[in-house]
């Protein structure tokens, strides 16, 4: 196998296209280990990989750690409520104390963007963004475009719609840049008030009406709506922006022919899917959860891997 | 070792009484296990134990890592606080996406009956239920028909008193079928209130004077009281409820010789036992605590050990 | 190696000077092992390490747990907020039901002093103190003499300055002590309301001008001002605390040559320390945090790893 260039994946600009490609094929690899009995390799024994989650989150936090133990890895905890965050302590001394502790590889999941950044300044470690603040997610947007590679088999020619609250999204952050890298045409879709003012600079077409454009959709990913936003200008209510921009039955109709809807999780029922939509046959929102750990140890592995290899040998 | 039919353990009759004998004698053989110093088996390699505590406990949850980390299974933790619930996430969408995280068995832990039954219906990973609302605590009969069938070697002929709040008791649930099956006689002594109105059905007699049946039993079970329902009606005080129904010296010496005290932990001392109950001699509630982590092994390799030991092979 | 007299680490007077020393001749084969890219002995493969923090801490914590893990041990961690105290349970029955669970070894961080010494008397498993409210730290004190020891080569006519609110400080209780045993001059200096009455018992002389007996200090220990404690009478106002016994830039160009800086982390900047101190190349602190995985090693190693390895034979 290949290795990567940048020493950390702080956001989905860190990798190549050649990179993306390398990281996608090598969780192929780890993605078939996932459907053994038996789901272990001994590639990371003896590393230490910190989850230094300090913005609440289980699925990404437990992904991660699967990935990291089924690779064998050390794999240590730290919440936000128990960490020493709590006594004042600033990002920069956390890097540096773990970096003291000998850690290999910190997942980091922050409300502040840029907080990856920080940490890969101050410490030898690899950093991975678990997802900053309202900017990147990076893991996300692999497992994202692994999910429509595996699916359509490639990215020429496809059409991909991101409903959401655009603005706000870091796993739209992620995803925009990487889909527009790896050749797809991407249209972000959202009322005006949610959507950055120069998105096409990320690689992306503005639209505000989902119906205009849903029959021409190969993907329709749509965000998950954040409720603790919900009630704050701008966002509109719940029920109108359901109605404007949720996927519901009478849209599923319309979609187009093996076309596929994709989410980041967990879903608002109701909000952003119906029930019919987030049960839909082609709702490959639990494929993308299996790719997630794939994903992760793929990562793990071409960061850290090759090195224990060798000195395993 | 045989086998068991059921692929979850969600309420206590889900097994056989030959069934509840394969898991004691397996549990015995684990019980060896975890006295050695070296306290680890390989048999579960590579299989992934979530333990999803979306209700407070440390003590089961400890109970239950220790079993898998002891078979050298991937144990995983999800608590209530920090978990996906916390963003609205369903619980059939949680087990849906531990599902795609390929785990393998989940415990469960939930304020809400039946939930361990939605995991089982929306997951191909075992299911056991660590506890659900007032309604069953399986693995916690397990573990206490393993220490009376120890202590007496059967259940033949034995008078089992089980003392408390039968009514809110996930215990009781568990405990009163297991012992029905086994052929113990059940009693279940409660101030009216706090009694089921047909508990003849579940396989107990019922009793409202602990002080008339008290010399008759050979296993006195005192159900812990909820500190946080006494305030409630038809909760009598704590002091009434201490006085009549609560373990103290003048009851212990009324008791049949020879008899033995349980309780499912953790002791309210002064409440259900006098300080002079819960350090008796004949209070197996530290026995109880050890089988529970050899229960908890023993179900985990019966219900994925076969497989493994083959692919391992 | 040699071998610990004493069966656990509740207080620094547990370990003789002798095996002081062994400690730390042991944590620095351990810190080597800590530099390898594949950290992990199977020492103590199959045992049980129990992390009961009652009181909130990320960083002492995480440095047992990676300890316990680089050894192959079985780490399980339990938290205050989650743990059976929520249910009433007492400390003794906690501990008996740990002991229960064979825990071979368990480290209590607990905010009354004492606690240790009721796990130790009611328990079979080893205890070490993980800090015990304003009562000790002993593996803290290792760590710090660890570092000493390395920097100067050991501790004859060395002048350590232990400098902020001693009578509170479990970290001084744990080094002042050591440092007597070791031979050190240690002169403890705060403003006369921090300071207990009779600190010469202790081994420390007392002083309540920093600035009198800076140039004589060949380490200059910055304890962390417990921000919690700082409104509260005697403490004198943040502001006066940082002007009278902060280090500075002034204070740094006034410090003896060759002096080192130490702090146990983590860092107040701007109260104990301004940045310029925090950061100055004499600061060993986090040569501190990463003797310290080190020094918890050792200990576990010590306390376990001869009967393990004969075991394991």
């Amino acid at each position: 196998m290949g290795s990567l260039t940048a020493r950390h994946l702080l956001t989905i600009e860190d990798l190549s296209v050649e990179e993306i490609d390398l990281v996608l094929d090598t969780a192929l690899s780890f993605k078939e280990v996932n459907e053994r009995t038996i789901k272990k390799l001994p590639t990371l024994r003896g590393r230490t990989v910190i989850n230094l989650f300090l913005e609440p989150s289980t699925r990404t936090r437990t992904s991660f750690e699967i990935a990291a133990k089924r690779l064998s890895a050390d794999a240590v905890n730290m919440s936000g409520s128990t960490s020493a965050t709590v006594k004042g302590e600033s990002l920069v001394d956390t890097a540096k104390t773990l970096d003291a502790m000998d850690a290999d590889l910190v997942v980091i999941r922050h409300k502040m963007a840029g907080s990856p950044q920080i940490l890969a300044e101050n410490m030898r470690a690899t950093i991975i963004n678990g997802g900053d603040g309202k900017h990147q997610h990076p893991t996300q947007a692999l497992l994202d475009v692994f999910t429509i590679r595996e699916h359509f088999g490639g990215f020429e020619g496809l059409h991909v719609g991101i409903v959401g609250d655009i603005s706000h999204s870091r796993v739209a952050g992620s995803l925009i840049p990487a889909l527009s890298m790896l050749g797809a045409k991407t249209t972000a879709i959202a009322p005006p008030t949610l959507l950055p003012a120069r998105i096409e600079v990320l690689g992306a077409e503005a639209c505000h009406d989902l119906d205009a454009v849903l029959p021409e959709l190969d993907v329709i990913y749509m965000l998950r709506v954040q409720q603790e936003r919900l009630e704050r200008s701008p966002f509109p209510s719940i029920r109108e922006y359901a109605t404007l921009f949720g996927l519901n039955r009478a849209r599923l109709a319309r979609m187009k022919k093996g076309a596929i809807i994709m989410h980041p999780g967990p879903i608002n029922r109701g909000v952003e899917l119906t029930s019919d939509a987030a049960d839909a046959a082609n709702n490959l929102l639990l494929y993308q959860v299996n790719a997630g750990v794939a994903i992760r140890m793929a990562l793990m592995y071409l960061f850290m891997g090759g090195e224990s290899d060798e000195a395993a040998a």
